[in-house]
């Protein structure tokens, strides 16, 4: 592997999972493949699952992690071609890119996008900056419309809470208090795509995802019906992608509730975190048995150190 | 061990300050003992000894240490039962504690007081909150009411300096601009009742601690006469108890000076830093010879390497 | 070694270049002459070279490297000797400095001029005052007047580049939006009268260096004739030495441009990084193959190896 900014990077997603289980089973049966090679970490955006995990996959491969937080301990980045800049970024990312490539041997780097600039979102324009500038392999902590990590960890925990060999997954949209990304939705959606799974999308209308990759997809407005003999709830908020990053709803009926719940076959509920509890789902739902969102995260490692692993013995 | 947030945890102290007698002696004598584990530091507030003591300790036992500061690296967290979230909060600290816990294995956090609000201090509702709802230990790097890791390295460093076996040892009260925490006074009381010491408090009137707390020491409001005989004077300040996070005097009489030390029994003067100058002791006290906070602010690095290890050697 | 905080610190520069050749060649091969020391990198300000490549010199040698940003994460500090300290700043940098120095083997620092109070910025006071009460050797990450961990990176890539035995290299003033500091320009003047060079500096009228630093160098008003068979071309802004810390042009004739290298002897162009381009050096210069920024800045790595190296074999 050779980056890794979208689930369109996975070849084979089975030999992937499969290759997460077994660093499950022994996180640190690879402690010298990463030995001498550094991961930089850099954050333009808050992170906790994704900056502790990401690092704790590097260190049990024996690599070492450098974290760097952007906005606040390095320059302000320039990203146009061409800029005369005379204004308040200091650097441009062509530099920045090549710089950290020659002190680090993989980038890892979350961006999150504007929900104003939809053309700008979807040029990926940071990611694909480091991508174009970088001379080593980039990692996506989480772009502007994808955040494939989470979707690893999201298909590794379906993987091992699967019951059938063939189970309903609903990835329904649900209400909260402030407009967000597409990213994790959007992940999903392309990696439950390339699973063996009956994959439903739910939501109110006004709240298609990106039509292209939500095709050949079942989308239902119905979400009683989409939960009908459901074994996965993925619950998840987005703003609008039609009216780019605008709030339509914040309906509580769509909170993901017992009552719901009961409409599915013994679902278990599932979500990327942080999560808004009583807007998104209900106390008594996340609290219960049915909640996986605890090894959901906790899968995250194993994601991030297979993904590492992939690329670290590409290089060799 | 199974998790260290207050002096209370501590069950035999001799025991303790002897175990980090000898990690001072031999410090990577045990650089194996914490292969393949991570120490997660959580920091809601500013810290500087604490801050790299502690990772000091834990890279010396061959631990990895990741940092993070809470407020800006990650996600605003809701501490209440039953919360509708749809506020600023982004995460619920019971998933962030039972999280963190997955790629941690030991966790160790920083909550300051409000000041304000005496009954939700007193709670240490951070703490105890990630005392809940972690999987793995929780060591407190000082909370609302308690700083025990400096506790540890006082107790050490009464330890090393004293010439007698049951020195006098007084706690004083010193002025200072700001509205101070409880937690570091509260912590040496704790200590030093668990101590071979004669210990004598002294404080302006209105500057009790928690009666609780102080509890069959002898207290006095006459400085000159606390200090007379002295082996240890251990200045701090703090805000009123009784009116809460209030401050009562700046009364610079109170302040530590060479005079003042001379009614003592060449006395050491001890602080857990950091300390206002000619505020809180006069800089002919602080440089000279009689001044050991800078040893004692080295010993940081033992407690918690100390602490670290009984946790540690619990696990297994 | 047993501090550098100046380019005046280096006693020999070409063993000093031949060392960091050396350990460019082979960088991993030291990597036990660090084992249980602790670098502790202590940032006033934005850094991301600095931060990233002086890292990563520490942990091929086998450190521990602890990262620490003052303003943020720590207390605020005093710098004034008696000072009584009633305002905000809670912590003598006296303590400090000691303190950091118990749990760090060798403590690095950052900390930019306030280009308004130049008697203040030529003293030095923060460096200094580390270096004063520190008990472990300190670096420079770039203090007020001084860059010299650059300076070293400079000399290392002219050597590494050179086509002549003694090549003509020419430091030029260039426009820039902000006042900057003159600590990048001090030290690469310093080390290049070190070198066997034709070292020559250009710069507008009102842009004089500290004469003190530049006495016995060549310099012109003239930039065409400075780049007149020019091997090397260092590019750089400063704000004004004598009208301190003014912006006295902004003159976009004095940006390096392709015909302006067409004078040079098939120059090579330098910069240390953070450059702002069509303003310091147009797009078509830093894009060609004369542009050598990328290994300059990845040179960062070996010359803070070198100097670690050096200072820690000074220590045994």
């Amino acid at each position: 592997m050779k980056k890794f900014t979208s689930v369109d990077d996975i070849q084979d997603l089975d030999e992937l999972i499969s290759l997460a289980t077994s660093i499950k089973a022994a996180p640190f049966a690879d402690s010298e493949k990463g030995k001498n090679k550094t991961l930089g970490l850099l954050f333009f955006n808050p992170s906790l699952r994704t900056r502790l995990s990401t690092q704790k996959a590097a260190l049990n491969l024996g690599m070492n992690a450098i974290v760097m937080n952007l906005n606040t301990e390095g320059w302000s980045l320039e990203f146009e071609d061409g800029a005369v800049m005379d204004g308040s970024s200091a650097e441009h990312v062509k530099e920045a890119a090549q710089v950290v490539s020659q002190y680090c041997d993989i980038i890892a780097i979350r961006s999150f996008p504007t929900l104003t600039d939809k053309e700008k979102d979807e040029e990926e324009y940071v990611i694909n900056a480091f991508l174009k500038y970088a001379n080593v392999p980039v990692i996506s902590l989480e772009g502007s419309t994808e955040h494939p990590l989470q979707a690893v960890a999201d298909a590794l925990t379906v993987q091992e809470y699967k019951t059938i060999a063939r189970p309903k997954v609903v990835l329904t949209w649900a209400p909260h208090p402030k407009a967000l990304p597409h990213a994790v939705p959007n992940s999903f959606v392309k990696v439950m795509k390339k699973a063996d799974v009956d994959f439903v999308i739910t939501h109110p209308e006004g709240y298609n995802l990106n039509p292209e990759f939500t095709k050949g997809v079942t989308i239902t407005h119905n979400q009683d019906e989409a939960f009908a003999n459901a074994d996965f709830i993925y619950a998840k908020n987005w703003s609008s992608y039609d009216d780019y990053g605008q709030i339509l709803s914040k309906d509580p009926s769509w909170t993901v509730t017992p009552e719901k719940m009961t409409l599915t076959n013994n679902a278990k509920f599932m979500h990327c975190l942080p999560v808004r509890r009583n807007m998104i789902v209900s106390d008594a739902v996340l609290d219960s048995d049915a909640s996986i969102v605890i090894p959901q995260a906790n899968n995250r490692t194993y994601a991030a150190q297979a993904i590492l692993t992939k690329i670290l013995e590409n290089e060799k």
